[in-house]
């Protein structure tokens, strides 16, 4: 069993000869961790065919191009979430590759998967994340071909010193921020690009999953077209601004 | 210039030859309205990169498979909406096939178009909605064919009168929830399959931007995995039930 995204990739390129679609499934906050890989790959590939589903809808509205020639990345931290488990099984019944992102190597999900990815504690590069990212860059690159590939893995290899500098930097004022709004029923948050499914994961997992806070995600190209009127004075928003080709968008909003 | 799904598919076909990407581009209300025809040949079709985009996410990070082969369908009623305005322009400019749906057939949206449709006012089957699907089914089925082409135009033909008569019958209890309700300052819904999008703008459009009332619409296969730890018997949802294959999700949930 190969080891790393870009062997794994190359491993499914060697017994597949072709790809042609590529499908990210998982629930919650794992199916927001897959978000990056998919953004990167419609955006940047010419030919796959891509898209990202939540768990159940894959395995009950599953795609009709899922076959020898596609690739279902699944992740579930615990490797038990059952309708994850389920879309892995069904990846691997239509003669599609099976990778499955977990920290449970024997767990039923790592079962289903022809290759398995065991995220390294406390790597952002090697995150659930990093790995989808990493794996859509594989799957470009050794296919259409990535003029930045370099460049990117410049990026990976530098992205966990840049994400320790700015936890650091950032802490004490998030602390003061926590203790300011610790007790609000409600809190939006918002982003865009890739950087909206980090607000999906911080709503529906951070807030609402563990403070029990009200909140939803917001896509800041929608927040003028009916979130606007909702803004007060009151209600707090969390942007998560991006510094990619959609700040624009952050910004505005 | 043609005038119906069928025919305008026709054309860009005869003119383009193949179709390789199909994008749907709208903002809000809008941009819910496409889904259709998104979730349908996302799921049915075996070939085309298809994708659906807040207006100004397609402006900032527009996909590298815009070209000569790509169908770009964007919505907006008043037809001046500035981002799917400029969306509609770049898709032009790229070379792309542009189909406009706007109730304003000389905005600045139907000049970026090549194709105009007009929703009829009052109906399902042609509405913006109904206009997304039977465009979806028409790219499918002049391309790679669709079995159940009779059968969904069967459904086009017979969903009016469906609606009228579900409307007539649920209009006294949707009024009386209505009055019950009108008070509460948050309210969820929540769907699966193409009602999700139902779910969205039910939310972002009658609740946030008409009632003031703050929401969020939850996708139902993820409503397990965080958005439940919210729920008390004091917080409102509204669910779609589906009467898809996906409707299992929605029990569920």
């Amino acid at each position: 069993m190969a080891c790393c995204p870009k062997s794994v990739i190359a491993e499914i390129l060697k017994a597949k000869g072709t790809i042609k679609s590529v499908y990210f499934v998982a629930c919650g906050g794992s199916y927001a961790g897959l978000h990056p890989g998919k953004y990167f790959l419609e955006s940047e590939s010419k030919e796959l065919k891509v898209d990202h589903y939540s768990s159940n809808e894959f395995c009950h509205a599953t795609p009709k191009s899922l076959g020898e020639h596609s690739i279902v990345i699944t992740q579930s931290a615990s490797g038990n979430t059952p309708e994850t488990v389920k879309a892995a099984e069904i990846a691997q019944k239509a003669g599609a590759a099976s990778i499955v992102i977990t920290n449970k190597p024997d767990s039923p999900l790592a079962q289903n998967g022809d290759y398995v990815l065991v995220p390294e504690k406390g790597s952002t590069a090697n995150s659930g994340q990093g790995y989808s990212l990493k794996l859509a860059v594989e799957i470009l690159n050794q296919t259409e071909g990535y003029e930045n590939y370099d460049e990117m893995y410049n990026g990976f290899d530098r992205i966990d010193k840049i994400v320790g500098n700015a936890t650091q930097f950032i802490a004490p004022r998030a602390e003061k921020w926590a203790k300011m709004y610790k007790d609000e029923k409600l809190i939006y948050t918002m982003g865009s690009g890739s950087a909206h499914s980090v607000a999906y994961s911080f709503a529906i997992c951070l807030l609402m999953e563990m403070q029990w806070i009200n909140s939803s995600a917001i896509h800041s190209g929608e927040y003028f077209h009916g979130p606007f009127e909702i803004t007060d004075r009151e209600t707090p928003f969390i942007v998560f601004m991006s510094e990619g080709r959609t700040r624009p968008l952050d910004q505005r909003a």
